[in-house]
């Protein structure tokens, strides 16, 4: 049988973990994250990949070619999840369910960062938990292809 | 040492899971997610406690009480969750980080459902996995006690 | 073959009726508007029972309880009606159709009092014919119990 | 003494009642509503009268007619109901008691039907009960005229 | 077989065409846009009808006629496009599909001129390119017309 | 030399003056009005014409037939003044100057009637002193000719 | 019998009329404004006194005067027309009625002029006559006087 | 003669003062205030009552039993201040005049705070003082009772 | 020990009071309100002094005049309170806590008169309670100051 | 002679056709599209040439190297339509008339498909008929080049 | 040939510099600035005058004023710049070209300061830069002077 | 001593100055800026760079890049000034100051153009000056480094 396979997508400035506004979003690296998630992934048994852009065309790019490839996708927007109707479409045209993650309680910041324009695509949404965000986005995203299969 | 021990907050309609609108909520009880939620614990090694009312006075009233006993606070604010200053200035004034769930993405619902006046007093939220949601409040208190201590 | 069954919830400030602002609401009081309500019901032959609170939470308790034991509710939601997304949820959640209910013609009063957040959830509403508002709400439900048996 | 006359006074798009949208608007026809109106009259021994037009002026004409000959109006004045001020001003203008009826329950539908420009010229408003909501406008205004009288 | 018929209904303010601020709406005549109509008509072997009226009554009456004799509706409804909800609900409650044509480009106008309440109710919309506008609305229509046969 | 041609437009409800609200619009009707009118004109020196209609259609067509025959209007639009784009359209596409009055001081009433929808293609507005407005109007229009002359 | 005074008071830029954007405002200076309202006076055998500051708090002091001298006040409030309560409540406060009036047709400038806060303690608006403007509203003043009388 | 009786009515949260956000709320206790207030009223010879509750619906039954028993309010509404058209509805229904007092400045905090829903039905409101906020309603009510006597 | 200084301010209109709307404002003067005022400084020991103007700029100058002189302000900005950022930023240029006040019940009136520009920038506010307003607000620098000292 | 050339741009998620929600978007590809196309721009003798990213800065790439090679572009800016400013721009400063073109209705749709930030700065738009848009654009375009030649 | 004469205009609160909010504003007093601006002009070869006032009114005066005198005029309209829009006025009003400076970057401030009203009026806006905004701004106007001539 | 470096991002559509719309943007190109840019930097003895993308992500990317080598950045966004929060969070990301500028004056023309999303993270905004405006950006960073040292 095929393993799982789960792509976590990150989204503009998230490459600057660690190094930006660290009294917002902690002193992890984009690294650090992606190896406890690697290491999680593993006890789960289930396979990952990891992918980063600035650019919205090219976190569309990627998002169509999980269409085919992954059974779940993690993702982290930035601040592309306040206005791209783009990528909330793109979310809509794949096949995995898509989990939407946020380092911080977005809801609990500036007023233009409480909407998700992306939401609506996804199945579900984590956020302000730091990088334990993604652990729970995992979890979930194997919970719900396990109910699936 | 003293065992860790979580609190879990149901608010209005939730004692009704299972019959109301099944398409929007599932088919699960509050007990079978209650049941679920304690077995997870156990694995955990923490202590949980249930409480569920319609009435914002009374979980307001549970809210300060948990502020020395509890360790946690998973709260599902259902409606009131959209209106209830009362209850955000509760989370504000105890002592345990509460994380706010919910069964269903709130943010692909109607537009009222995505306004949280809650959320800026809660330390994240997790909302769309349906009982999973739950679980995932679980995980993500222990992990932050952990931190803490 | 059982009687029909009625429930009249009557929910903040409506016991003070009678002395509350008589120019706006009258000089009945709730019980002269019960009165009138169990003299109708009896003459078009269904049962009714009368339910008054200023609190949301007990208002809907009684809601959940009028699920399976009534045939139909009439709700006046007093002020909760332009704002309890929590009873709009709970009515929204239970079997018997509700009609809602007001005594003043709402949609003619301040800005606020014209926004019903529980109606979406209603089969209908009457305002604006004081107790007889009332009369014609149960007139409503026998017609559509009519029509579903 | 005179007989009371009730004058019923439908607008745009009603004369298509049957054919249009049923899901919304049901399978009877205006014919059949005005019958069982006529039936119900004068069950009441009062008078009723029938109007309808598309055209916003021909509607005020109409209520400006009924201001002497009419004792009571019962106006469903469609899409009008949304942004006609200058019905709302014709019926301000007349004598008779005026009562807005819907057959869908409009404040669950669409934003912009929500809102009623007319109803705050009109005594009271009844919606959502189909051609009920016509039976219940008649009954609503024989009691205001035995009030009044 | 019987000839395609298509309704063009033009609606306030058209019937000035050629005199009205013609550097908005250019020096074309109704007469000129219906003349090329009917030529192009012919020439794609359809029929074609013409209407105009400054009055909503009668455009809402005119599109009532249409629901069973036409097959297709080119409507140009002036400014009723920004707030004739009635017009919306005759389109709405007729048989053959409306195309929503205006001469200039409405959505670089004025802010209310980017709002049509009518558009929900028609299958498709085009607007900028002058009296062309009506000529691809009537091959549009013919389009649609042969693929549902 | 052809004298002065001034036509004088009264839309909804104008002709229930007199009758209508009497505290807000005065005791004085429409015939009172224009007949004092018709006496200022004569001391003038310009003809002047009547015209009222509860219409928005008929309205817009009687503004097109003074395109070429008058020399200024005097539109008292009622409540078509708040939503009536056709009829803003209307006075843009024809020739004469228009002077927009109104009885009442809109200014100082309800909130929806302070926005006036023709008053950006009139040429002036004149309000709140009761049928003088109508007279200062004429005085206006002919100023406006011995102007242009 | 004391004869009649009237007040004309003129706020912020308005000294500087003849100067300031001539094809918004004309070129006719203040002065020339002002001997065309004391001719027109003169003839109408009132007496007509002028008053111009840039200075919120003198426009107001100078109502206060006339609360006991005049008889009739033409305000032409400028910019202070859309923002300043303080001027509204100075009219409000004071016994003769106030005509507001505006040179331009403030009603078909930038959103922002549209709004006037003094409307509502006036008796009439009048815009859009340049100088006539003024005339008019001495003509107005002089009617209800003799109205009052 | 009877002494005057205050009633002194406290709402959510208000029992967590002193441990609640104390940079914003101060480190008084809710008892502290009470007693101060004891102190005063025996100062001034009145009576006073106390009570808190969490709860919105007991808020307005004490409310509903001051309406024949107290001379005067003073009520800290809390966060239902913004939200509890209920509790508004309440103070308008009762006989004694209500005093809106707060801690804070809510003038200068969240936006959401500035907002009072209760006030239109208070006779005035104190704010920003801590607990001198009570102490000047107390000042205010006895001063209020003095001069209807 | 130098006695405390309370520096009285007075806005727009104040000195009108007793002439301007009594039914809002009460029948007593501006001069009948700072006696008693006087009174109740000397009564506490305090100096007080008085200033009005309907000048912005020269509340402003007043304003800062207060900086070092004075060590509280009572201050009723009269309509600047609405609007006047100017007042607002003059207030969080001083030294002294500034007391805002109102006669009338301001958040029971009109909308525009409900929001505070200058609120933010003062210690409280006491609105409603008539010229007793002035008299709390003097109590509450009292004790604002023995606090501080 | 030159023939004339048409450059047809797609944005975002366009390459997923036939696979994307297709109870919304239809079951054919891109390519099914562009075949059309290129089949009706020989029958009409023109050149056209394709080009599809989910890139904004791609996009508005191609339309600045459109700026001297095309006469007429054909822009379906998908989900961008609604937000980027910069395609406006670029289309507001190139040298070729661009038609936005749409598949579905998107004046149909959600409230933020209504509204198009690039329209303004486009000749026309088409939206509605699934790939005939694209001819009918096609159509218009060749019209507007026959005419300004 | 004259030398160019530069206008510098400080508004509300200005005067306060150095002691107000130090935080916010920095701690110069206006002489510093005026100083540095004394020197940059005797740099550059033109002279330049200072005035400052609390007083919305004077500060339209002294812009009046220039229309002739100067040649370029830096304004820093405090918190006039938010509201008065008969600065604006004033500034359109006059010939010299108007530079709008700020001390803080007032973009990053409250939502209220970050509409300036004047703005349309002036050439350029000059933000963030504390005192060396007017030293840029200096700049600016020499620049312009020179192109212009 | 290291040189200070300063970089110069320029966005989308900026490539076509020169050619676009000449009366907003003037005719100097890109090209003529960035010399005059270079010989000012010359003088100053500052080292300058330049980049120019239409991609929201490369300008992005540019930024993070510039967060170690750049002393300053002049950054004219172009469109997605308004709606990048991508972009903004790129700059709260970075260690040097960025200053914001524009070509014309932002603030005066459409509504859209006068927000900017960027601003709060810039330490200033220069607007309307042409190409000026980035010299006195450059002036502005050379002072603020300056400063710092």
């Amino acid at each position: 049988m095929k393993t799982m396979l789960i792509s976590v997508i990150n989204g503009p400035n998230l490459n600057m973990l660690g190094e930006r506004e660290p009294q917002v979003y902690g002193s992890e690296t984009l690294d650090d994250i992606n190896s406890a998630l690697g290491r999680a992934a593993r006890d789960r048994g289930v396979d990952v990949e990891f992918f980063q852009s600035n650019s919205e065309g090219s976190l569309i790019d990627r998002l169509h070619e999980c269409s085919r490839r992954s059974d779940g996708v993690i993702l982290n927007a930035g601040a592309y999840t306040h206005y791209s109707i783009a990528i909330r479409d793109a979310i809509a045209a794949i096949r995995p369910p898509v989990v939407e993650v946020h380092l911080s309680n977005v809801h609990a910041r500036e007023e233009f960062r409480r909407v998700s324009v992306i939401a609506p695509a996804c199945v579900g949404q984590i956020s302000g938990f730091g990088s334990t965000s993604y652990l729970l986005a995992l979890e979930a995203l194997v919970r719900i292809y396990e109910e699936r299969s």
